[in-house]
């Protein structure tokens, strides 16, 4: 093992993520800032990490992990004595974090900021389709053109927004940025009237928010408190002719529960996410025509993972400058966090 | 038949439109708006019109139409004699104007402009899941979760605009404005490389735009030199798993040719309008599910539809206090306009 001091004052950092994203998200240019901040160690493949624990966890005192990093577990921190800080390229650190972490005082960063912005415009854009009842139009176009009542248009239609996280926030503002006029019903236990107001929203119980919605979008954490939360009960109270969209956690909604409301054709859903996920081969979400039914493609995915790499790397460049972090999580946070 | 001027100085005006869409396009507000700019004649039904001519026509000096409103024919403006105005809540007024109005100089204002916010908006909306290949993700994963290569984002994304049309600019604003950072390409013979730059965009023809875009976006006019436009071999310059979206007219693009590639899973296709339209009960279009096939529900429906009253009547007010009307036409325009 190399003595750190014998290689200069610089920090070291070491990446840890699937070798397969890692071109993706740490592309050349913010891999060049990163190693322009630190001495960069080798990348480490996720799966090295416990197969070996390598030398170079020995030296790492920044860890920019993503996809694929293993879990920080006390075994995995004891062969990393310095390091002191975690910039996770990626969303939820909740697989990364073990207790052992907060014990040590490592500080946590998450880029979950980074990967909202492409779940906000997708789930905006699903809105924008459920507003014109897009997918039963399609449907019932099988059969003929479909008569001049269905028709629906967005302008003043009322959407319900179940949890005001950092992603139901971020579609609030661009339905608010809309002509639309859409009137924003709020249910999240964190928000009170006054929050909902500044926010442009109208806070309202989870039963009224269903009874008014046109369309109701989901953007709760998935908690033992939110587990089935859109039970049948709850479903059954949207208007006929209502959607559902998901791009937040499957198991929030009654899958069984929602899949009988699609059967009867009495809504809409839109769902990037199921529980199970994925859903059994030949399961009736899969091939309904008033199902939207897609693989978790709503987060940043393809060019767009970048994001995470250029959040993680900005982050490492506020801990070196003493600067508070974006994407800080402390462990009174994360049982609230997606 | 009542002397105009027994009754008052205020101009008349009559509304001739489809009796069901009248109290959505033209509700009590905007109504009572009109009504207190002019006299209202009682409204017509469209098929009133021919049928027997009635004397409220030949009172009417304004005439706020809409859909159903027949064309305005010699044999119609000879019993309107006092008719000077036509504001046309609805977009195109092709089906309206005939030569006689212009040779009577009746001045024509038309509510396309209203009608463009929400084709916008849904396009918009439509290039945020083509970005993200969702009807290729969803399709794929009625046979197993899809392997992870297919995961398309929309950052730095090139997108083709077909027409610089007042939707076209409206979905190139849109686009410029999100976080994506997409490459907009755009093919308009009316529109210079500077013009284009100006617009956030890059000018090139339409085979370049083709071959380089991964979603194209058809918002030019259906005239005689854009039937057909995007033919067989333009198709197949699109690279493969790119999207087509038409939210304008369904005679642009060659129905059967973009069938084929449909057919064989290389495009994806977002289709609100086709040539025939609608198309014939069984067309693989239909049933594809590399394709969302909606029934013309792009432009102002539902609740949308006050717009265009809106705009009609604020035309009204802007022509009689002698202000320039913002959706006039003139006869040498018509021919350019969708």
């Amino acid at each position: 093992m190399t003595a750190p001091s014998a290689r200069g004052d610089r920090p070291t950092a070491l990446c840890v993520m699937n070798p397969e994203a890692a071109p993706l998200v740490l592309p050349t240019e913010p891999r060049r800032r990163l190693a322009g901040m630190v001495r960069l160690l080798p990348d480490l493949a996720g799966a090295q990490v416990h197969a070996d624990f390598p030398d170079v966890l020995a030296e790492a005192e920044i860890l920019v992990s993503g996809w694929g990093c293993p879990r920080l577990t006390a075994e995995v921190l004891e062969r990393a004595p310095r390091l002191r800080a975690v910039m996770h390229a990626a969303g939820t650190v909740k697989p990364l974090v073990s207790e052992a972490v907060w014990e040590r005082g490592i500080v946590i960063s998450s880029a979950a900021d980074a990967n909202a912005g492409p779940v906000v415009a997708y789930t905006t854009a699903l809105i924008t389709l459920a507003a014109r009842r897009t997918l039963t139009m399609a449907g019932r176009y099988r059969a003929g053109w479909p008569e001049q009542a269905l028709r629906s248009g967005g302008d003043g239609l009322t959407v319900g927004i179940i949890g005001a996280s950092r992603i139901g926030r971020g579609v609030i503002t661009q339905l608010l940025g809309s002509e639309a006029g859409y009137q924003i019903l709020l249910s999240d236990p964190y928000v009170t009237a006054g929050q909902a107001r500044s926010l442009g929203t109208e806070r309202v119980e989870l039963d009224e928010l269903c009874r008014r919605s046109a369309v109701v979008s989901v953007h709760a954490p998935l908690l033992p408190e939110t587990a089935g939360l859109l039970d049948a009960k709850l479903l059954a109270l949207l208007p006929d002719g209502a959607a559902l969209i998901n791009t937040a956690r499957g198991g929030i909604v009654d899958t069984d529960a929602l899949t009988r409301e699609c059967v009867a054709g009495r809504l809409e859903a839109y769902l990037d996410v199921t529980d199970p996920e994925p859903v059994p081969p030949g399961h009736p979400l899969v091939s309904l025509p008033n199902v939207l039914l897609t693989p978790h493609i709503a987060g940043a995915q393809g060019t767009e993972v970048r994001r995470l790499g250029e959040y993680a790397v900005a982050e490492v460049g506020r801990w070196l400058a003493g600067d508070p972090l974006q994407g800080r999580i402390r462990p009174e946070e994360l049982a609230r966090l997606a």
